[in-house]
């Protein structure tokens, strides 16, 4: 029989490229497993209000009422609702050519994209132009964007941490360019290191490849790790010689837990080095509403900033963005809250300032609880998780547990991965999902259960590790026979 | 000076070769009119909210309680909400992994995944599978997912009726395919020419193109006509022939404003149709919140239906959805409010019916008015609206204004229209941004006005009609000079 036009064999060779672990096959497991009724942990993906974080009040007042206008003409509406929510609404309905049910220009609404310009100018201390500022649902629409305008042919490369987050591998595939690795230093919590990067550019160049941008994470996702203005320095002369697109990866720059390196973006330091890098070195930096403090992800909503881009290319972007008419309002509409919170003045203000903060302060408990559990495992070695919200533990393994992965036909961390989640319901994602120097074993898990569920985690965890390692000892009594 | 990474001759050509005309010249013009105070009439696009449609009330009770579910804990809620809008907000939220804020699986909530379902079934009498079936952030979204997955390599063609929706052309472009055209016919009012369909075809494979897929528009856009029976059946046949897959692009299926021809969904005449069709031929169906009686085009909620695909495609077309994590919840939310409207024992029935009755009732008279006001037009002819939401008329214009466009450097139909606005304020899209055949001059709009608007906005039209007729007539006092 003839075969269908979408057969697998017949589609799109670089869909079938590409690889997304962090719903792959751990996910679809803890998902099997979730239908026959046992309890999981999903701790796959940052999805925060999935692990029991309650969404600020203020941020869903103000979107109750921009779904339903109708109940601000109502008498009643001060019982439920108070009055800067009100206020709000209408300021945000106002941006709008008639509310959320309808359409906005495609690149999203003017009125937020001038919040955003306004967050970005005082964060930076530097103007922001909202003409340069495209709405998307979520960061990952907005990379995706970007890296199909950058990916001419299959010679095209995009430098990528390793380990990374895989949107970045998927993508590139997809739009089937090239990924050019530079590896994050592990021993030294995972740094930049810059040999690595110039050697990989090297190396790509050797084999033709183009090398046309360059992405960093920062706080890290997987890793944690939070970039010294130095390092931001370092990436920016560098793209600026090299000339490289530079694509910041930004969307944790709330979630910081140490205090010696607060946020910088690498707008602020692109700008405070002055010409002739801040007049030239293209830059493009995501932010989104679906991490931070609002955990947001179900809304989709996001932004990219360019600097130093081309305008005609500027334009190329906004075309390419109307073929799927606009972006989400309600998303929009949460960024536009994100970025202008209640002032002190404001009724909500000490109600949205206190939800804020807790969550915070919690997840950087949290942060300490899993990278302290993690490390009192043995063979377990785990960096500090200094922001995002990943820890990215490194577990050794035994010749046994190896052996035994081999034969199950699976990647090593694969295997300890769905040995966990059979075990305790804890679903995370292996290393090689991520990408890990060869030779390395790592899980990555978030640090979003409950703050009082976490030491029962943490301990089911190392139960887990003791019991793993004992039935794959080296040295075990079925090994020694 | 080095060029730019992004600059506009270093980026990916398919980018560049997109074209997307429902927000092209005319629509930047209409933007800059209206930034100076200029009153638009933004009739570009199927945006009813824009124009003044009342969302309607219940589905945004729903929405507001999902958005902020502490209402629901208020014993002031019964005071702004009805009991139903409640208990539909609990079943809603009872089916997410966090309420709104929380990323859902990648092909949308299985929940409403099932409502979806189980609305097709009723629809067609046939069974539906909701593993078949993804949400998507509007349906643009989900074309765009299938045309990604379809075409390999710049042989790999798409039939696309001409005139079409730029979606298709641009989305092909873009992702580096060809656009195979055939011809509606607009002397029989936008009827299925199936000796142009067979044609184009043979001419497609004689310059080495592979005829993949074939996309149709049922009821029509821009060109508004319903498709008979008889034509799905024979598109059905012509794809099971040629071994195509049939994009039923059915967005407008609650848009019909005639009786002869009531709409028939290509998944139930497939049904219908028995072995060797209904088995073999791959199918996929897209719908929308955005039209309808809904018109939440803002939300941006979509589905397709996938028929006869094979199993592995549709877990790659999982794997590229997981890649941007998960549509945005509040659109699956609206989508399963309208596929699951009130029942008839609910509180909200009555006012359900009555809006969303007299919304298709309205735009049923709207359609009149607007084709038979261009019809009243010399040297203006209108097919009659049958369905979706726009009018798209002929215009021929004179030599002399052919000429005047030609010294403008316009296309003529682009000239017609931007002098249209410029005298008006109405909005609309040259027939050059949907195809139509050489020698045509055709626009684009929508028929969204407000019903009470309507006659004003016919009137103003005419008026511009002739006068420009007028000023660019071959025989006036300056052409006979």
């Amino acid at each position: 029989m003839a075969s269908k036009v979408l057969d697998p064999d017949n589609i799109n060779e670089n869909v079938k490229k590409c690889v997304y672990a962090v719903r792959g096959e751990l996910y679809l497991r803890a998902s099997e497993l979730q239908k026959e009724g046992k309890k999981i942990i999903f701790t796959n993906v940052g999805n925060p209000h999935a692990l029991g974080q309650k969404p600020l009040t203020f941020p869903r007042q103000v979107m109750a009422l921009c779904q339903a206008p109708f109940l601000m003409d109502d008498p009643n509406v001060g019982l439920l609702f108070p009055p800067d929510a009100v206020a709000r609404a209408k300021h945000y309905l106002s941006m709008t050519s008639g509310g959320v049910g309808a359409y906005s220009d495609s690149r999203g609404l003017p009125g937020v994209r001038q919040e955003v310009a306004e967050f970005i100018q005082k964060r930076d201390g530097y103007p922001s132009d909202p003409e340069h500022i495209f709405l998307t649902d979520g960061a990952s629409k907005g990379v995706m964007m970007m890296l199909n305008a950058l990916i001419r042919n299959e010679k095209d490369g995009v430098l990528v941490p390793i380990p990374q987050y895989p949107l970045y591998s998927a993508s590139i595939a997809l739009y089937g360019g090239i990924l050019i690795p530079y590896y994050l230093n592990e021993e030294s919590n995972w740094s930049l290191d810059f040999s690595d990067v110039r050697n990989q550019v090297v190396i790509a160049r050797n084999k033709k490849i183009v090398p046309r941008a360059l992405v960093f994470i920062n706080p890290g996702n997987p890793t944690g790790q939070c970039l010294s203005v130095t390092n931001l320095q370092d990436l920016i002369k560098f793209c600026y010689k090299e000339r490289l697109l530079l694509m910041a990866d930004e969307v944790y720059q709330v979630n910081v837990y140490q205090d010696e390196r607060p946020f910088v973006s690498a707008k602020k330091v692109l700008m405070d080095m002055g010409a002739p890098y801040s007049n030239t070195v293209e830059l493009v930096s995501f932010h989104s509403v679906s991490k931070g403090f609002l955990g947001e992800c179900g809304q989709r909503g996001g932004y990219f900033e360019m600097t130093n881009i081309h305008p005609q290319t500027v334009e190329e972007l906004y075309k390419v963005a109307s073929i799927s008419l606009s972006p989400n309002v309600v998303g929009q509409i949460m960024m536009g809250l994100m970025v202008t919170p209640p002032r002190p003045f404001d009724i909500s203000y000490p109600q949205y300032q206190a939800e804020s903060k807790a969550i915070i302060e919690s997840m950087r408990r949290r942060a300490h609880i899993m990278t302290d559990g993690f490390n009192k495992c043995e063979d377990v070695v785990c960096n500090f998780t200094e922001g995002a919200m990943y820890s990215f533990p490194r577990i050794k393994l035994s010749k046994a547990a190896m052996d035994a992965a081999a034969q199950a036909g699976k990647a090593a961390d694969v295997f300890y991965c769905l040995k966990l989640l059979e075990a305790t319901g804890i679903s995370t994602v292996p290393g090689s999902g991520f990408g890990q120097k060869e030779g390395t074993l790592h899980l990555r898990t978030t640090i979003l259960p409950l703050e009082q569920d976490m030491p029962g985690i943490m301990a089911k965890f190392q139960k887990f590790h003791a019991d793993f390692m004992a039935q794959y000892s080296d040295y075990s009594v079925s090994s020694r026979l």
